[in-house]
């Protein structure tokens, strides 16, 4: 029987867009269903009773649910080519470490800098820089965050950085080039590759939506 | 040569226990550290130099940082007995969901029962209960969250469960035996397990320790 694969998204969703990018990588062919968020549909609720939140997994009608974990499970089960985390414990855990900081510190500071202003805004924007400074460190002279070859963290992260361009460019007044410019290097080397540039929403759409998600009064007038 | 295991911890930390809880399934020898958390060691500084937080496990002089990801590394590495993840990827996929489910839901809440007041207290309390009655119905009938054997799951929640008690019977005015009866005989499950009896900290101690950790003021007049 060929394995039936669903995945559940919303096309901004940088946590959809690791499953995409992770599927892709293994060449796996799914069906991908947008949800509206507003009015999700049964098959979500049914599937993520717990969370209610996109991406799902949905293999052979089992749901696999939380993208990092989706991740992961799609290098277990489709092990066969592109490998994205390494095979000893070690460097596993290394990769696990830097994917659940993105998780932790990167993926909330965007919304902190919208959503503050005055003193507290500016400590966002220090935060903000001073996150990538970490993963600049972290990346060092590899080509990509686990070494020679595309992984985990690149697809945690990349994800990502479309969505922080846009906070970067609206509120710091760094130029990335100049303060990360290993960062800006791997980011271009990532979307050369076919599994990212076709799982990443255009920029200006991504913009135009972030706008109307953060200031909906602003944007409807 | 033999493996040098060494664990920088604070004993009331549920994350810490995790990781010993781990090390005594496995039956690992190691050497543990306390740290004084408003003074760190220059050794905890140097080996979790991003978060700066225990627990971090040193393993031949690598360091492996954050609980969960600990837990993982220790089942990879010592995989001779008790194996704490399932093998299969979609039962382990099922397993870091819930384990996740623990860091995302139940850790927040018990310091949110203090910090709130009025209404929000009310929401907390509610979110509190919610929170247990989805844990019993994962439980089900099964002794374990993993199934027969104890596991991942129960290793992330066990650990806050000595806090968590102390949450509800501050806070909360249901009785937990009639409302969660199938988690009240799971903890007991637990406890009669040596590796768990050993790592958890009295009750009284942690009551003790969280009454100052969140009314300072209060526990030195």
């Amino acid at each position: 029987m060929a394995d039936e694969v669903v995945l559940l998204g919303f096309w901004p969703s940088m946590f959809g867009m690791r499953a995409r990018i992770a599927l892709a990588e293994k060449g796996i062919k799914y069906e991908y269903k947008e949800e509206d968020l507003r009015n999700k549909s049964d098959l979500l609720l049914k599937m993520n009773p717990v969370h209610k939140k996109i991406p799902v997994l949905i293999h052979n009608g089992k749901p696999i649910c939380e993208s990092l974990i989706i991740v992961q499970y799609i290098d277990e089960v489709w092990n066969h080519k592109s490998p994205l985390l390494p095979s000893d414990p070690y460097h596993r855990s290394h990769a696990r470490f830097w994917a659940d900081f993105v998780d932790k510190k990167v993926n909330g500071v965007g919304g902190k800098l919208w959503d503050t202003k005055g003193e507290e805004q500016e400590a966002a924007k220090k935060e903000f820089l001073e996150m990538f400074k970490t993963l600049e460190r972290e990346l060092g002279g590899k080509p990509y965050f686990g070494g020679e070859t595309f992984g985990f963290v690149d697809i945690a992260l990349v994800s990502s950085y479309t969505h922080l361009q846009v906070f970067y460019e609206r509120f710091c007044k760094f130029r990335m080039e100049a303060e990360c410019p290993k960062i800006v290097a791997w980011v271009k080397r990532c979307k050369q590759k076919e599994s990212v540039a076709k799982s990443l929403p255009d920029q200006k759409k991504i913009s135009d939506f972030l706008s109307k998600w953060f200031e909906p009064d602003v944007a409807e007038d």
